[in-house]
């Protein structure tokens, strides 16, 4: 990280001295002069540079013990939700009804299952057109992920595609990494620019702001960044200074809510084998009208917490129609099986509704898993 | 109550007695018999009759116990809500994802404000077509009632209307009265019809089944009413045999879940004066993000809760819309004032997804709320 790249050079010095002293005499001073400043200024900048970084580790141990948020929640759900409704519009709208739920509850990460035996695993690949049944599988998680990227990033991410056509009738998630223009913020997500960066430069990123951001690393042109914008900045300056960090980042340390992150798996079974967390999830739950009363239930601390949904025909459906589970009784699957609305008034709760239902139910449970954890509460 | 209305009469008698017996004497013996089996059956009747008192009194008397919610559920929420859709078909699947939100939640009655400052009483009156801006109120009025009404009655009470032209993208509500024809039910919803019944006998009505119910009273033709059906009922009967009672008996007495009522009030502060209940609502729960954790509320037990709900602007928007209410602070109009989705990931919620949030965190509360009472728990 280099701090003094882009810092405003001493003006020169040459009108501070008068005229009686002779010239050679005048350059030595000078030189000597100039020596000894540019050493005070290394002196200064080193001084800076670890009062800085002392503040920044300081900054950031605090913000882990007080701010920052270890844990990560993941909803599983299958596609063929979308098939559910009754025209190419609502299911446009259906797909932002559960990218809104996840968002609302903080959900990092949102898993896309294939219940119907197809086997998909890339929202590229073969498409038959909004609106027509099946590869509902990718035209959620292609709607999701749409959904989730910044506003100011969206023309380059997602070039017209027909799955979105209805894009226009989203609400939008108003999440804390959608930021505007002029919003101040920690963090922002950007994309690197297509402008070679001069040497021994990082590459600029477009974060949506009314500058480009210079960051600390060359990449890829069109790489999708986090970028941690630096306390400082000259407001003088053509450009933001900052440095890209991990997408965990800002919910690890700055205890942000940033969006998630769309998977998609080709059978139940694959929810829970291609976890992106190495040691996978530690907790998951299963829902359903015939799980145990959420009421009862306690949720232990967990890393990665699962929580998964059924579509029109329920967990049971998504079971059978995966080869690769022995399992009848969907419990099995799952640490908890919890019917998450008791007593409910409607003979079905649609998955739409059952993960709001669901989340608001776990919330309070989750922030009881973690007492210490000012964040969650 | 006459329980014999729609007896089956006795076959004539006149085959069994043989020839032999002279004409007179045969007559007088004939008489008596007759008097003494008639006798014999009004004897018969009435022990029936005091064995089905006694057996409807201690069915009455244990559902009352066991099965019977005594307590009221009221959302109240501002009809402008419906002006934050983008479409005439959003629109009207707007008013339908707040229609089930609420029979998820087993509401008993929903009240739609105006925080305009227009006055509408009922949804009758003058009405300016769907999709355009205003008459929101109405409009979303006639599509809850609408989708609270069994399928089976609403040819009669909802004649073809521009309101509901996009009916056909309504979500079922699916709620226990809702009957498929040849569902087994203790009550039913029922339209009388207008059949002129026979001296002394009660009205027919339709409920939906494959025979009109014989109700115990005469009652004008074409209107609503909850029938509670006789426990026996003759199979080779032309009708099935009921009583009608009270709407609220369904969940009083069978502790059933039985739909929602539909109330306007032309401003807040009517949401409040005008409640249909003597008592009025005794338990008040505001909802905004700007409210207290609903995490430490609890609820104290009530008769009649009603939960308030704010449109695009929140519930501010709402009292200052109010011109009978000299309150700036909505938290003072309410016994709490609940922000019921602590650390919220979206800058905001919509008011649909508010129902279904609130009414989860608030489900537990009520619950903990009536610990003897067995049907809410
Ligand atoms: C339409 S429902 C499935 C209904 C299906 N007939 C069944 O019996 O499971 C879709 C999904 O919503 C969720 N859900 C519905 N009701 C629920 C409840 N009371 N508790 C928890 N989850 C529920 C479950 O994930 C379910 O798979
Ligand atoms: C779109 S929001 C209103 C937002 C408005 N800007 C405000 O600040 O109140 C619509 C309604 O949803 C409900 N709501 C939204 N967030 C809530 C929360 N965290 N807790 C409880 N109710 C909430 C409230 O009834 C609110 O009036």
């Amino acid at each position: 990280m280099s701090t003094n790249s882009a810092e405003k050079r001493p003006k020169p010095a040459s009108s501070q001295f008068g005229d009686q002293i002779p010239w050679k005499k005048r350059k030595a001073e000078l030189k000597e002069k100039q020596k000894q400043w540019k050493k005070a200024k290394i002196i200064k900048q080193l001084e800076k540079q670890k009062r800085q970084e002392t503040a920044e580790r300081a900054e950031q141990e605090e913000s882990q013990s007080k701010k920052g948020r270890a844990f990560t929640v993941s909803v599983a759900l299958p596609g063929s939700v979308l098939d559910n409704a009754q025209s190419p519009e609502l299911r446009t709208y259906l797909a932002g009804q559960i990218a809104r739920a996840c968002v609302v509850f903080n959900v990092d990460e949102i898993v896309v299952f294939d219940e119907q035996g197809e086997d998909v695993k890339s929202v590229e690949g073969e498409f038959k057109g909004v609106g027509k049944k099946g590869h509902a599988c990718i035209q959620l998680a292609r709607i999701l992920q749409y959904m989730e990227c910044p506003q100011y990033l969206r023309k380059w991410f997602f070039p017209v595609h027909k799955d979105l056509q209805y894009a226009g009738l989203l609400n939008p998630l108003d999440s804390p990494h959608h930021m505007r223009i002029d919003e101040e913020s920690e963090y922002r997500e950007g994309r690197v620019l297509n402008k070679p960066p001069k040497q021994g430069k990082g590459s600029l990123v477009n974060c949506g702001m009314r500058k480009d951001v210079r960051i600390d690393k060359q990449l890829q042109p069109d790489l999708r960044v986090t970028v941690k914008l630096s306390k400082t900045q000259n407001q003088e300056s053509r450009l933001y200074k900052g440095v890209v960090v991990a997408p965990h980042v800002p919910r690890t340390e700055g205890g942000l809510y940033w969006g998630y992150t769309v998977r998609l798996a080709s059978c139940l079974s694959s929810v829970f084998t291609e976890s992106p967390f190495k040691e996978g999830y530690d907790l998951t739950v299963g829902t359903s009208e015939r799980g145990s009363s959420v009421d009862q239930a306690t949720l232990s601390p967990f890393k990665h917490l699962l929580v998964v949904f059924g579509g029109l025909q329920g967990l049971e459906a998504s079971l059978d129609a995966d080869q690769n589970l022995d399992v009848t009784d969907p419990s099995d699957l799952f640490d908890l099986y919890l019917n998450t609305c008791p007593d409910q008034g409607s003979r079905t709760i649609r998955t739409e509704e059952a993960i709001l239902i669901s989340m608001a139910a776990l919330r309070q449970k989750i922030t009881a898993a973690f007492p210490d954890d000012s964040s969650s509460s």
